[in-house]
């Protein structure tokens, strides 16, 4: 017998099912946002994925000579991808440019709980904008996203890398090095917090300063007015990101998702390639695992060799929603019972076969394709859970009438079999 | 700039709308018929296609190997992931297993006109039912399916490997060497495939009663019962194929497609791994174009490590669908235009916000992320093809009103905010 790889997913039916509806449901969200939908290869050249991530990336990728001797890979994320779309067509796409795309990646990494070696990701984004609303329109799609799927209990935690970055600036400290350690604050304890962060060289004094930063923490204007107000230092950088933040603050406040947000400077998204807003959504229960994340990242079109263009984005991924809805209770279960199921008894092929093809223009129909014995066929209409069930007799037929039984209830009614087909088909 | 690969397509809005209407168009033909959407992983384990192909495919495919240092490989076809996961729960699954797919697949081939190295495939199949109604069943499903895209100009080939497989033996002629010549009869002249046969051991009376087999052409059931006259030399197992394209001819009949079925003993698929019926469907304007093809594959589940099962089942390709959608006029073109586009004049955000948040639940609704001057968003909706443009003013406003003009007549009205919003929210 053959094994699938590990860390990739057979769906089966039962599993497929809950899969589509949510990729329905999100894209619906996405395209009454105005977003459109993109689709980009499975396969890429390698060397756009180290050209924004470095060499180091190809340890965790799916990376491969073709026969033609070129280093191509299987996608690990889609930005790249889109991102190069993007530029093939700069100069003649409506701008700003709204896409979204739902798409399969590759990580070659250690399967766990969530996270697989093939796995598919939501991604939305918006090029073209540097403005406030274009910050908004990303974050109230997200935060639409979760709640047209059923999902309340999450709150998106928002920053700008902008001012912990002026923060470390003023100490003289490398920023990206310190955004590394504050990214790992939730995962090590307060001791080993603070000696990572001494041995860059922060005295006690400015890690006073940053754990005050960092625990700002609530309604996103009231934390800017409040930094704006307490650290006149930061600077103009700090200034101007904290000001989009507040416009941010207000039109999420107008749209009604004020309390589906909050101000959290720990949010820094690692070493990735974002410049200015970025966020993390938590799950309010368990509020250490982050679900998703995005912001904005206004350098990496020109890095691929575009010209200079802001974009915003999130991407998320599906293995989490999934086992989010199942906790939640609301994963939604497929009902694959067909609308009908017909039975035949004696020669009554042609007056079968005519039924189930009027009604399989907006019905799912099922028959036999084995045994034509009655309780047979009576058992694989229930194996199926049939909804109900045409039986059609020699004798009846010839009279323009057949049995329906409605197999939630039991009960069976002779029907005219004319006046079925137009009702039905 | 990065280029994408060679053979791979990027779909950009325009490109997927088409492509996604077709999915939904074949998903639900399929899912009438009682077939079950499942998805495979796009990687698999390289034995298993070299199991099923001999080692010969792994030039075609693209393989490698993985950080483990196993071979795998992106999948270029369905139906061996498909037997797998058959296979898996052969015990367990209802019989008989309908299953559809839609699915990506690569292949290392010369990238021509409709054959992409990166490509879709829609696949349909029935495991665990050896009658003629699973042929019937596939047959009717697959025309269904074109007709239902609106598709009508084509006609179904339909034979059985067993009848020319009968042919041959009697000629003690190898049957799997002659039928790959016959797979080429389209594509060389009269006088080459007559030495191909030859150079096999074919003599001229030999010869003269295949031609007067492969000319045999016409309605199924004609067919079949002239061909039971005539060569009776066949013997059993050429009988037992071709009563049952009898029954399968009569189901078809009784449904409504004997018209979209002809009888061709030509068709045979090459080396691939059939058993039995075996159908190519033909695009009539072009005869010489095989759309897609499939049959009944008795055996694979079998060699793939399963307990022996019948299958049937067909592939059609995304990409010959789309250029034949298009020849024909009939290729879905998309409306992206918004149904509402929101302008503002003055300090009316709140508003604007409300009723954007309000009318996303069910319709895409636009407005401009940056520039706010009146003539530019009214630029903008007219770029996007905006349907309806709502403008809110901040004295209407104050009274409760705002203006809704049609883009397509040019009209504008007055409208009362809250009646509009109990109308359209």
């Amino acid at each position: 017998m053959f094994e699938k790889l590990r860390g990739v997913r057979d769906f089966y039916p039962e599993d497929f099912h809950g899969r589509k509806v949510i990729y329905g449901n999100l894209s619906g969200t996405a395209k009454n946002y105005g977003f459109k939908e993109v689709c980009t290869p499975s396969i890429e050249s390698l060397d756009i994925f180290t050209k924004k991530s470095g060499e180091a990336i190809v340890d965790e990728i799916y990376s491969f000579n073709d026969k033609g001797g070129r280093g191509i890979c299987l996608i690990p994320e889609l930005t790249p991808s889109v991102v190069r779309m993007v530029v093939q067509r700069q100069k003649v796409l409506t701008k700003p440019v709204k896409w979204f795309s739902l798409s399969r990646h590759w990580r070659y990494e250690r399967p766990q709980k969530g996270r697989q070696r093939e796995f598919y990701q939501f991604n939305v984004d918006i090029f073209g904008s540097r403005s406030s609303r274009a910050d908004f329109e990303i974050l109230s799609c997200g935060i639409d996203c979760l709640l047209n799927l059923g999902i309340d209990n999450f709150m998106f935690h928002l920053s700008d890398r902008n001012i912990l970055g002026a923060f470390f600036e003023s100490l003289h400290l490398p920023v990206n090095e310190a955004f590394t350690v504050v990214d790992k604050r939730n995962k090590v304890d307060e001791p080993e917090f603070r000696s990572m962060l001494s041995d860059m060289g922060m005295d006690d004094e400015g890690y006073d300063s940053l754990i005050g930063l960092l625990d700002i923490n609530g309604n996103v204007n009231d934390c800017a007015d409040l930094i704006l107000e307490d650290y006149p230092a930061l600077g103009d950088k700090a200034v101007i990101a904290l000001k989009n933040l507040r416009e941010v603050g207000d039109l999420l406040k107008n749209y009604g998702f004020e309390e589906n947000c909050k101000f959290d400077l720990s949010i820094v998204r690692g070493l990735a390639y974002y410049t200015d807003m970025v966020f993390e959504v938590f799950d309010k229960k368990k509020s250490l695992r982050s679900l998703f994340g995005g912001g904005r990242y206004d350098d990496l079109v020109q890095l691929l060799g575009g010209q200079s263009m802001p974009a915003v984005g999130f991407a998320i991924g599906l293995p989490l929603l999934e086992i989010l809805m199942k906790e939640s209770g609301i994963w939604p279960e497929p009902d694959f019972g067909p609308d009908f199921f017909v039975v035949t008894i004696g020669d009554v092929e042609k007056e079968a076969l005519r039924i189930i093809k009027l009604l399989r223009k907006d019905h799912t129909v099922e028959y036999s394709l084995g045994s034509k014995n009655m309780s047979n066929q009576m058992n694989l209409a229930n194996n199926l859970g049939a909804k109900k069930v045409i039986i059609i007799g020699e004798r009846d037929i010839k009279e323009g009438v057949f049995s329906l039984k409605d197999m939630a209830s039991g009960t069976q009614e002779q029907v005219v079999l004319e006046e079925f087909v137009k009702r039905y088909c």
